[in-house]
């Protein structure tokens, strides 16, 4: 038990003190607080300027965000902050949202539907000026918030592709599954890639496993196998070892994040199935994780901050017109695959 | 480029609204919404709640705030949210606040001093009702502010003791970390443990050392080599790469947390050194990751979601008289120190 006084007692300095030590109407701090809307004296502004530092004044930015109709705060929803790519993501976007003056608060859903409605019904409760959203549940919510003619700006952050009347942002999903699985087809020779997928991905939209077909529709191959399991490095563990313990068990596999590879790999040192001489492995994302895993691995690279940073610029500045903005996503060739690059 | 409507526009369904549906005045629609100060007739405030339904009003919390004094909203600073173990932590923090009715605003320090200062500043501006801190540069701007009149609930979240005039919620570090080093030095033999522990660790304060001591002590052992890296896969694995360099490699080391560990399993495999046979590792966290490594980590666990909830209470609900919250972190024995346990 430490001793000493509470930390708890209420907020002092206002401004009125400020108005009173300038010798001013508390109407003029506010203009000089707000810088506007009335102009006021060079002299007169230094004068409230010089109290404010002198009584260590902070305007109250809850009834400021009355007065200008902003909180300069931003939601984000997002399915699991501690997946190593989201909480890369996440962490980008609060870097973005700080250099921009803004604030972030975040929810995680746990890939539940039920709570993204839930989140995004709160945050926007809570008068945000916009909401950045991981997943599409909440936008039947945001959908129902407009019909009562509530409308906040809403930017879609981990789409492939676009989505009618939203701003999405997202990696081109099918152009990086595509490379990694090419990579395994034509540089290392095998028949054809098996792919585990998590099972939220949508057959119809997901660009990772349109990518994975159409790197063996061009190669003129049969495609592998697949298996679907939840997006956390339990599932991916789950889906190798049934997938390791096949008859024909395959001979290389695309993994659809990097968190599910790193339950692969660990799959395949149970059964003792050495990676990448007896399966060789290739992911998406490039999150940190990637880099120190046993073999590091051969990975489709999300642009993690080019993302956050477009996504609160839009969030913020975004104009009337949604757009689908999409990145690159470079491969990353590691130990995985069968390559020795160090 | 997506077609449809933008999703601009401004708040509609007001407090008027649903007074003018329910033939009430506003006040009355206040006095349903926030539960008084004054008793509405159960025949009224039904006829209200029928209201609000039909049109979908939400109350708007900033008024709300503004006139309850309270924005249902904390603060929470941590280090670095890609840290496998602030990733739980801030996730069972933000589950916890979210029970609780609240909403988290989150900002990364990146163990910058300077930032965990405006970090806080910028947290007490938005009128949070209590503010959550791992890290103590951030208690300075508390005092400041504190000196201006202002004060904010704060628990510290990542504290090993307590601190004068503080709630303070942490792990028992020092019987953790002793329980790694016993295990190391009794079970499995080694004459000494080296130690790789976090540069910004206070070694005055810091329990992981103070357990790493008393271990050696309460065995008559001579105390292991130190390293002091920073608190990161990459900060563990250049120290561990410096540790496996010396003439007089250890054969054990106790690692301040798991993603720094999972630096050192990495710089073992570069160097061809055997985990455990060659060197075994005891860790610090238990954080998802240090079940999918290779070989999974023997660790202390910190009781991440028991802390987080503690942490919520304290800082909501929290009395007048600072407390010391102590979580006991039990042993976990994985293979990383050289037992065969599955």
């Amino acid at each position: 038990m430490a001793a000493g006084d509470p930390v708890r007692v209420r907020t002092a300095v206002t401004r009125n003190d400020v108005a009173r030590l300038a010798g001013v109407s508390t109407a003029v701090v506010s203009y000089v607080v707000n810088d506007g809307p009335r102009p006021v004296a060079e002299a007169t502004a230094a004068r409230v300027r010089d109290a404010i530092e002198r009584l260590g004044y902070r305007p109250n930015t809850t009834a400021r965000a009355l007065a200008v109709g902003s909180t300069t705060t931003i939601g984000l929803v997002v399915p699991d902050s501690t997946n190593p790519f989201f909480a890369e993501y996440a962490w980008q976007i609060q870097r973005a949202a700080t250099d921009l003056g803004y604030a972030v608060l975040i929810s995680n859903t746990g890939f539940d539907p039920g709570v993204e409605e839930r989140s995004v019904r709160d945050l926007c409760d809570r008068q945000i000026d916009g909401l950045l959203i991981a997943g599409v549940s909440g936008l039947r919510q945001i959908d129902e918030l407009s019909r009562q003619g509530r409308r906040i700006p809403v930017v879609l952050i981990d789409e492939a592709s676009s989505r009618r009347g939203h701003t999405t942002v997202g990696p081109d999903a099918a152009t990086g599954a595509e490379r990694v699985v090419a990579h395994l087809l034509h540089v290392h020779g095998h028949a054809s890639v098996a792919m585990i997928i998590g099972d939220s991905a949508d057959p119809a939209t997901d660009g990772r496993e349109r990518g994975w077909i159409g790197a063996h529709a061009r190669a003129g191959r049969r495609l592998g196998v697949v298996e679907r399991t939840p997006f956390s490095r339990q599932g991916g563990f789950e889906a190798g070892l049934r997938l390791l313990g096949r008859a024909d068990r395959p001979t290389a596999v695309f993994v659809s994040s990097d968190s599910q590879a790193i339950g692969v790999l660990h799959a395949a040192r149970e059964l003792g199935v050495a990676v990448p001489d007896e399966l060789a492995v290739g992911s998406f994302d490039d999150s940190e994780e990637s880099r120190f895993c046993s073999p590091p691995l051969t990975t489709a690279r999300q642009p993690a901050r080019a993302m956050a940073e477009a996504a609160v610029a839009a969030v913020v500045h975004g104009g009337t017109t949604p757009e689908h903005l999409v990145f690159d996503m470079p491969l990353v060739v590691r130990r995985s695959c069968g390559c020795r690059t160090e």
